[in-house]
């Protein structure tokens, strides 16, 4: 029987790559419902292809634009609120959380609450409310699947093995195009720059985090919860050429690895098919071709968000939450042109030192330190 | 309960890599029985410091030798009759076979018909009777393990997946000592530079065997038998730092590699402790220290002993063991100084063509098989 998903970001990077795994499986998968922030050009094509039952449209005004245009038979939710309907209250198997930021937290928990499985490329989830959300799984029974190419890779290494055998999480970073400028140099680098990643071709707001190292940052806590390891098991390595995707040590000093040349494609469709694998030929990796594999300390003096990730996992509370809503409201402001590359790590600091910790926050606490430190950053 | 380990070949360099995780983990196994070829004298230390049951020497002088100077209380077995016979009538729970070549298959299974777990190192068991040999393992429930580390990377990345999965699996090769050397200068190779391997410390058939690459050729013979692919299903990358063991590919594009840093304990310690893992600091693998990992393409036309293990694999019946009995002749006469390095691969090819096949042939025929190619050869 054909698996129905639940879309949930459809005209970003991820989106289109698991429109492409559904394309290629139309026996396999069908979609039940697209959403999108603002996109509605991009939502009107997908529709016409994938004929979903319902979509939601984030933005208000564009959500009153689109409804002109729906073929008969299709239901449109509109705005925060809709996208935790289509969730909350649609048919579908498969919950695929592509959505950016802080959004896709309210939308989510709607779907784990429901048992459903939650394949989830949408970090920030997790980042900000990791230990919630993980609780919730448990009592939900609902499956949580990475769709991050990193934390696909550690679920893979894991597929078998004892999780009382492990030594180590090693999550690889590509370094992002800024690797190898000497830090003087920082200061200076321009928005079309930090916008040109070398090896993934991706989302605005990820690709500068992954020129800050932040998205590493945000990848660290993310493997915690989701595998549940302490940070001290946690360690990140820098790997250029992004072939090798994340390891696992055990205890015993062996290493398992999974690797592939780069295609977001391959852990959207194993996140789809799991535990099964589907023949994909449009995944190879020649080996002799790969001239060569490198590996680098990451160099956190360079690159301080993955620090403040780092401290901001072992403060714990809503620490993370501050980490992830100054960031996305710092690299905002950078992507608009207001603040330089440098001011990102100085604006995310200044609120992790600021803004007080909630040690033990619920659900509501989590929502209201993300308002809090949205308006209290404006001002750093 | 700890295990009892009967150590087939302990004077050579599994069999010491075995002795040094049994001396690190004496809760967990102990040395029931150890066997050499000729080596009385490491046999003698290892005695005093493991205190086995019982041991067996292959060569009939030797053995008459050792009788004089043996320990009270301890059985002492003789010749190629007494190696078949410790496996087949002493106490054990892992027969763990690190024999050179042929020799190894008559006491491999007479464990196998017990019902041991078979930890095997001696891949020329599996080369030249690898069908019967797993048809022995599931008629008697013996559990087959590997212990080459290229073997036991790719049992590693299996575990908990599915076979029918599996795209490909990829064994990685060093490339040995003349991996760059032009095809022109092979015929002028001396011994002591075939000697000379880049990343493992081995006994002096399985180095020589690396320098000709007909090693990696047994290796797919044996990965054959061991994890039940076709030829079709198996490729051999060459990876110089011997740091990724090997690999598999999976139906969806996937790989996993099973890496760390060149240690012979790990694929030993593995094989005695599966399903679980032992917690061991001896083996460390620190990431940003690996400058590079690269890979080529094996050039067969330098190295033809890989392709004949190939067609010998293809051809079917008796032809592997016309392979491993030319080779195992071969590389004697080469390291008596008595035939260049070219002349290996001459001889091995001869024999294929030459020596006539048994198609379906029974464990009888493959010793006698084994008998004539010997005789044979020594004329090529």
């Amino acid at each position: 029987m054909k698996k129905q998903v639940l879309l949930m970001g459809s005209s970003g990077s991820i989106g289109k790559s698991t429109l492409d795994v559904i394309r290629c499986f139309p026996d396999l998968f069908a979609v039940s419902g697209l959403t999108v922030n603002s996109n509605t050009g991009v939502l009107l094509e997908q529709i016409a292809e994938f004929s979903p039952r319902v979509v939601a449209v984030r933005d208000a005004f564009q959500a009153e634009e689109i409804a002109k245009h729906l073929p008969p038979g299709i239901t449109l939710y509109k705005g925060d609120e809709g996208l935790r309907q289509i969730a909350a209250e649609t048919e579908y198997d498969i919950f695929l959380g592509a959505m950016v930021g802080f959004a896709g937290l309210s939308p989510t928990i709607e779907a784990i609450k429901r048992g459903k499985r939650i394949a989830l490329a949408n970090k920030e989830t997790l980042v900000v409310a990791g230990e919630l959300i993980t609780g919730l799984c448990k009592q939900y029974n609902a499956e949580l699947l990475p769709v991050d190419s990193e934390h696909s890779a550690i679920f893979q290494c894991l597929v078998g093995e004892s999780s009382s055998n492990v030594r180590q999480l090693i999550i690889t970073a590509s370094g992002g195009p800024f690797y190898n400028l000497p830090k003087e140099q920082f200061s200076s680098i321009t928005l079309q720059q930090a916008l040109n990643h070398p090896t993934w071709k991706m989302g605005s707001k990820i690709t500068i985090d992954s020129a800050t190292l932040m998205n590493k940052g945000l990848e660290v806590i993310e493997a915690r919860w989701l595998f549940g390891f302490p940070k001290e098991q946690i360690s990140v390595v820098v790997h250029p050429q992004s072939i090798i995707h994340s390891m696992v040590e055990f205890i015993d000093g062996s290493i398992k690895a999974q690797l592939s040349t780069p295609d977001m494609k391959l852990p959207i469709q194993y996140a789809l098919a799991y535990p099964d694998r589907i023949p994909a030929g449009h995944v190879t990796t020649n080996f002799p071709l790969i001239a060569q594999l490198t590996f680098f300390e990451p160099d956190t003096s360079k690159f301080e968000c993955l620090n403040l990730a780092f401290q901001a996992l072992h403060a714990g509370g809503t620490a993370p939450c501050i980490l992830n809503a100054s960031n996305e409201e710092a690299v905002s402001r950078f992507l608009r042109g207001e603040i330089s590359f440098t001011k990102i790590p100085y604006i995310i600091n200044k609120a992790l030192d600021l803004i007080p910790l909630c040690h033990a926050p619920g659900m509501d606490d989590i929502f209201d330190c993300d308002r809090e430190v949205r308006l209290a950053v404006n001002s750093f």
